[in-house]
């Protein structure tokens, strides 16, 4: 496999793993950096990561996910979690942050700041939270994308409680929901149904349209 | 540059394009493709992709996007349309296509189309494009590594007028509406105020939580 589309081609949302196949942290450090890197509005990263290898919460959020095994029987969980709102202390605490890594502050930076303040202010809680919500989305493409790289198997679910994941994880206290979660670790040698059927994409034809 | 992180620290949401830089028709075929290639939620790609390279509609396009010129200076316009609804129609498209591509139909498969259409018809049109455009930021994700990797600049863009970019593409007919846009092309040697300035993202200590 040389080309990144190949393993993009690869990778399937694997259904059953082989819980004795544990991900190098090597690996596991490159997808997590992965993820921290991801482009986000206004750079705000509205979302944290969980990496969950602790069996007792595995098992506990399982109950809640459909009894879907991946969740115990993977090697890593993560679990994409969302700011529950966009309040202006975690915007400006990302523009400060902006400012001390750069060394500088700038008229049209803070200008910015002050319109998306507003912006949030304008949306409301739920709306800033679906927007987070989204940016956890391109973090989840980013994450699956790079554990293809890696060769690591993985399997996107958005099949499961996420009140009832909130509250096992202790999400509220910190101000977040969890919104999508991701099994890693290694495909079984058998038992897992989609494994061997072919990938179904829609033809580019009926996806892409260009426009000249 | 040998890792995928690597590109990932690499690239920059580009500010100034060289408009007489244009992307290699190879290149932007594999970013097309690994956007195609996407994992969705029960695999029901629910967006399109219009690659615009038209000038005409991205001078328009400009207008109603706070007239930022890397739509204009970029070589490939990326806009990321998702479906309006998820209608039984367009669940059964996709269910019938996986029949029709793998060669057999499944009782479990079956009953799983089944649940889905429960699920479609009880979140109501808002809230399945809503849905829907989580899963057109998963295909962001894609694209934005996927650029990065065949090192094209990109532009992820959220600040445009979406029911206007509706109306000039004429969206609303084909049952889409805008959710992102993404200008691919190659930075420009001047005039680029981020090009130069620090990536920032908040530290894994402040991202990540590991749970074991």
């Amino acid at each position: 496999m040389t080309t990144l589309n190949d393993k993009l081609a690869w990778r399937y949302a694997t259904k059953k793993y082989d819980p004795t196949k544990i991900v190098p942290d090597d690996k596991v450090e490159r997808i997590v950096e992965a993820v921290r890197l991801t482009a986000t509005s206004s750079g705000l990263q509205p979302f944290e990561l969980l990496v969950i290898t602790n069996a007792e919460l595995r098992a506990k959020i399982q109950t809640v996910a459909w009894n879907q095994a991946q969740v115990t029987e993977c090697s890593h969980l993560l679990v994409f979690a969302a700011w529950d709102d966009i309040t202006p202390e975690r915007v400006n605490m990302m523009f400060d942050l902006t400012n001390d890594v750069r060394g500088f502050t700038n008229e049209g930076w803070e200008n910015y700041r002050k319109m998306l303040l507003g912006i949030v202010a304008d949306r409301g809680t739920e709306g800033n939270f679906q927007a987070a919500a989204r940016q956890a989305y391109i973090a989840l493409g980013t994450a699956l994308v790079a554990a293809a790289f890696e060769e690591v198997d993985a399997t996107p679910m958005e099949g499961f409680d996420p009140a009832a994941v909130d509250e096992i994880l202790d999400l509220k206290s910190k101000h977040l929901r969890s919104v999508v979660i991701l099994p890693l670790g290694y495909r079984a040698d058998e038992g897992d149904w989609l494994v061997n059927l072919k990938k179904v994409r829609r033809s580019r034809e009926n996806f892409v349209t260009e426009i000249k």
